[in-house]
């Protein structure tokens, strides 16, 4: 039996590791069309703690492209579901044959104790509270990679809602992985000291003017209690992409924003899907590259026993 | 890349195109027992805004006769997602490698903006307010005509809750293009004068006794406010299907209910399974209708461009 | 057409039915890395209308994996669907198709009614009040086969909630039909007279020095009005399987619970994976059986009439 291997952050995978999943996505990409299943008749599960209809669709859109069975449990009540209680849940499915779990969780917490008791099939991370989205990250980058081909000297400019985007720390470790400069932006009010001891925050106006790619965070207006902006039409002319703004990005520069967007607030209806924006894209891209990560994990083990342990590593 | 075809209501189809889908529905009904799977490998998704177990999995069985792997997505709270929201939620569908999608919506308005703005996948109403239900009709004509051999020159009495009905609309339109005079009738309150501009009103107890085929309407008698009617029993007795009024039915004449149906209000108990009753037949021709239906919204596009057109066409 | 037979309680079965099921389970367990699939392209279902994510996951497994498409409905309100509603609900799936279809209710005369109505399809009781829950029972009895290789002779001590749990029931019959001697124990407050006119009550510490099996039952303390036990803690220093009670169990014996069990309560943390525990090895197990009994009530009718009626039989 080999032991499974995890996907818990970016920050677990070697610079390697990264470039094979890409590689790999982009193998599957190619060969969309055809019904290669490798993993028929086995079975994922996928465990939303929080509601995400179009994550958990597109681990399962993954999954069933990968031949696997797929079982799906939803549920609002997170806190309920935690320690024990989530490790029994994991145990049972393995005992019923699931090889392969996702889970989307409220509190980070949860994901790291549970690989830590080593519950017997791999854990892919679908989202962990404000702390980490490795899929989403690793989506980003593929995108980037098939618009620029090479990820060195890029500079992305990341903006908006700081403070309670998984995303950003995320990708903060793959990219500058990758020799990508990120850059961070958005009202100060949503600024994140601990972000800023790894990159810097640059005024919106001139990260507009100098990034390769604008990637726009989700507002969530009425999460901020100061009620700096009372509507989102003083928050999209503050900070929001607007046609003006797109006018001065850099030639060849591209939009993107992990979704789900809010037309009209962090960025402007006619963006979305203009053609810079790499939007929907991104949602494409995010299938291929969740059927490189789910059999990577799946084939964790034996001579990669080294790899396994750094995957399993949650420190 | 073919334009995709929609189904969204049956006053888009020619006649031609309903005897295709009949036809082709037949072709599936003979063969049930094999497994063709013409569309192993890829995706369809039903989006259902309204609850409705029933069709859902009538879809559901389908799209998995016909090889798909099936997204399902259920919400209680229709107003919400409208509009742009909607629009995202297809396309990111789309993005993810979605080819049709079933949408079940309170608000007819929301599917119609949806298929105006392209959204890149064939479109089939499941269902729409109280507008349209257009493979429901499709159903219904079938059953018809696998009963009577010929649709011309049949009378269909509808009867009940006229106002609140989207079968009949749909309905009425189909029928009347193959030559079935429709009648309408049922409880004075009920009635709905913009239908009896395409259909004459005729008291109930006559209407009993001319009709080829009795279709009963599910009455939700909490829905009228007026509360014409103190009880089941009561609506029974003025307006439902009981044995004594089964007796006075013509000679081969058939009953017939879109369903969900109230036993003991449009329709007594006994006569839900008599041997005149088509209701759950009607279930089983569900299927093979939606197959033929899910297989032509696919094969829409190149030469069949005007055709196309038309299904879009939702004026 | 063959008539369908029914899995209702494991007291329709008889000795030989009950050794073929687990027989098979013992085949689908061998070949559990083959895709055998007999039953690919056909459908079943799985009516929960009290929720059980866990038992529900087992049977959809089971039923994948003999290459059934999977119908869910879950629902948490009971009451409203019985009668009618249930029979029209499940003859519904019946036109789409459905072949056999897991029910799980509330109300343990819901089943029963529905059974004696012919629906038209077969049925399998996937837990039913506290009256039955048969698949549960023979999952168990394969587990103890396994280890102990003979059943007559061994001794199965039930021990916890007696009033409140299905299993027991079931058990009783099923294990009783082996030679298995059942004995009762667990708080005097939780004690049912009904069933120890069936098997006799023993002290707990008795119990746990005399048992092959130590089986603990689920106990949810905020369903006992009486308050007897404040606390986890006290419940199970009481009558929970902790450490030092595991000390003095028979060499060989071993531990077995339906679950969901709470760690802490009926048994302490520690024990749940203990070596002696078939906990997961259950569960585990709970899939295999679950193949061999959807099987079989498929296979139900012709030469096997007699046997079809008796299962069918619910008095």
């Amino acid at each position: 039996m080999l032991k499974p291997a995890h996907l818990i952050d970016t920050k677990d995978l070697t610079k390697q590791e990264v470039e094979e999943i890409l590689e790999r996505a982009w193998f599957w990409e190619k060969n969309r069309e055809k019904q290669l299943m490798p993993f028929a008749g086995r079975f994922a599960a996928n465990l939303f703690f929080e509601p995400s209809t179009r994550t958990r669709f597109s681990f399962e859109v993954a999954e069933k492209k990968l031949g696997f069975h797929v079982l799906n449990f939803s549920e609002n009540h997170s806190s309920a579901v935690k320690g024990e209680s989530l490790y029994d849940t994991v145990k049972t499915l393995v005992s019923l044959g699931v090889e392969v779990i996702t889970i989307r969780h409220r509190d980070p917490e949860a994901i790291l104790e549970l690989v830590e008791r080593n519950p017997g099939c791999s854990i892919v991370n679908a989202g962990a509270g404000a702390l980490a989205h490795p899929t989403q990250s690793l989506l980003d980058l593929y995108t980037i990679k098939k618009h620029f081909g090479e990820l060195a000297g890029l500079q992305v400019a990341i903006v908006g809602d700081l403070a309670h985007s998984r995303v950003v720390r995320s990708n903060l470790w793959s990219m500058q992985k990758f020799g990508i400069q990120v850059i961070l932006s958005g009202p100060p009010e949503m600024r994140d000291p601990e972000l800023e001891r790894l990159a810097p925050y640059v005024p919106f106006e001139e990260a507009i003017e100098t990034a390769d790619v604008v990637m726009m965070l989700r507002v969530q207006l009425e999460r901020h209690e100061s009620k700096l902006f009372t509507s989102a039409e003083q928050y999209n002319q503050a900070y929001g992409l607007t046609l003006e703004r797109a006018k001065r990005m850099k030639p060849g520069a591209i939009i993107m924003h992990p979704g789900p967007f809010n037309r009209g607030v962090e960025i402007v209806d006619e963006l979305v899907e203009d053609s810079r924006s790499k939007i929907f894209e991104q949602k494409a891209n995010g299938v291929f590259v969740r059927m490189a990560v789910l059999e990577k994990v799946l084939q964790g083990g034996t001579e990669r026993e080294n790899i396994v342990e750094k995957w399993a590593s949650i420190g």
